[in-house]
């Protein structure tokens, strides 16, 4: 197997109370550098910053790395507008981190990102690659997309709390800052990214639609943000088997994720890392609440014992 | 082993009569983007460039592909200062070509790339790393750094005769331009490069001092930029174990190679690809002095067979 990282910022993630990938908002910057420089090396190099949430929960990363180092799975991380240098190898596709989404314009490059992603995924060959993200605020982006695609589903969050009245708030505020309805971008998702979303949205789909078109199987591992991502890739006119692998965390914060993968025609897999049988202060967090998902940490317990039946 | 291939720009390259590393002057911007992503991918991504000289003799990077193909050894790319994108998944150093070294500074963030680029060398855990270069016009700027550093060596060329009156012109003027003279930056390698080298140089250093640092050994896998990049680190102060693994191309280009090593105390290693046992008109061309070497081929031929006797 192959895992693709992709890392970005967008400002939308400084908003107050949106994101918790990062000690405090302006941290948020610094969490997907240093998320790729951790699957990568299992240290940061370029600063000694740990991303973590305001309570202390450490970055998902450090669980995918973990299972990497006992798997051995090859890494290709792709950068899609970070905002801080890393010094992770990566693939970069973009250089500019997306603006907040109450501006008129979040992606002036959506459709830049995805041609370039789409010759990265026809590059690799392989026979699965399984897709993970690393982008703070991406939730809240993820609703703006949803919505501006018609599609109804909710999204899950990094915080223990679900501030969805925030969220709702925000995506409110980007919509109209960018007069698009309920809708109005069905059917043309490049354009639904450009005026709400992030650009890590394009970079995933295109990794997905390059290497589907190529024979290549695709896994989007993540939560509700890769919900997002197969709905724009449906809305591309993409029909090809698709699957998402999550965690049990992002399950029980999302009450409709059977519904939108249902609806998406999506394979879902829910697995669970039983965080739950051991009293490290860090799972103890993910059992609580916190983080949930991210940096592709689902797709990693796919072994049928701790697949959940649905 | 762990191959790690630093590719760069400088406009030093765009001189005409400089280089052979690209069709025309203008295009060996293009050369180490593409690089990058023929020894990665083993085609052209972004582009559809396939970088060769003026007289249509394909960049080594195709040799050292087939090379990594045959033995799957692992490549990390790190970039310093490309003109163009590349798709290849790199650690970026730094964004900024180098200028005509016939301008007062041709690298002003030489320290910058230098520390970054250590930082790096630590996070390799390996045995050994091999390092190669792909930076048109790197045999100038070397030629420039060895006269700053009061280094008497002489460089290789692309070209099948090495235009060695029109480089040392454009040194004298480099050197010239930056109030430097001969021997003037002894024992200050990255100020040596800072005015008359090539944003490759401190990257290589960087690496080679990180890596050694922790205990990794390390090949400088090139002709005489690798030989200078030796001698950089000899002026910063490295006395650790050094080897060169080279081409007898570069060899029979290089009247002083043997000396050059032996005064920089390096472990020097002359390999044969035997390319004048096939009839292929791009081995053949190597044969008559076209590039000779570039992109680390030097370093895949090294088995007893192969290594020229000294």
């Amino acid at each position: 197997m192959t895992f693709v990282l992709v890392g970005g910022s967008t400002a939308t993630a400084t908003i107050d109370g949106i994101s918790a990938a990062g000690a405090n908002p302006a941290l948020t910057y610094h969490t997907p550098a240093v998320d790729l420089e951790l699957v990568t090396y299992g240290r940061p190099v370029f600063s000694d910053i740990l991303p973590m949430s305001p309570t202390g929960c450490p970055t998902p990363a450090l669980i995918t790395r973990g299972v990497r180092n006992l798997l051995g799975f090859e890494t290709v991380a792709i950068e899609a507008g970070l905002a801080v240098d890393t010094a992770a190898p990566t693939i970069s596709v973009g250089d500019s981190p997306g603006a907040d989404i109450r501006e008129a314009e979040a992606v002036p490059d959506a459709e830049e990102l995805f041609d370039r992603a789409s010759a990265v995924g026809r590059a690799l060959s392989e026979e699965r690659v399984f897709i993970g993200e690393s982008v703070p605020g991406g939730t809240t982006t993820a609703l703006g997309v949803m919505r501006a695609l018609g599609e109804p589903y909710g999204v899950s969050s990094s915080l223990p709390e679900n501030p969805l009245g925030r969220k709702a708030e925000v995506v409110e505020a980007g919509l109209e800052s960018s007069a698009v309805g309920y809708g109005d971008a069905a059917g043309d998702p490049l354009e639904a990214v450009r005026l709400v979303g992030d650009p890590v949205m394009p970079t995933v789909m295109g990794v997905a639609a390059g290497a589907l078109d190529s024979g290549t199987a695709v896994t989007l591992a993540g939560g509700t943000q890769m919900v997002a991502a197969a709905a724009l890739l449906r809305h591309l006119g993409v029909e090809a088997d698709l699957s998402l692998a999550t965690t049990v965390f992002v399950d029980e914060d999302t009450e409709d994720l059977q519904d939108a993968t249902d609806a998406l025609d999506i394979d879902l897999t829910v697995t669970d890392p039983r965080f739950d049988q051991t009293d490290h202060v860090a799972m103890r967090q993910y059992c609580q609440g916190e983080a949930k998902e991210g940096v592709g940490m689902g797709v990693h317990w796919r072994s049928q014992q701790n697949v959940r039946p649905r």
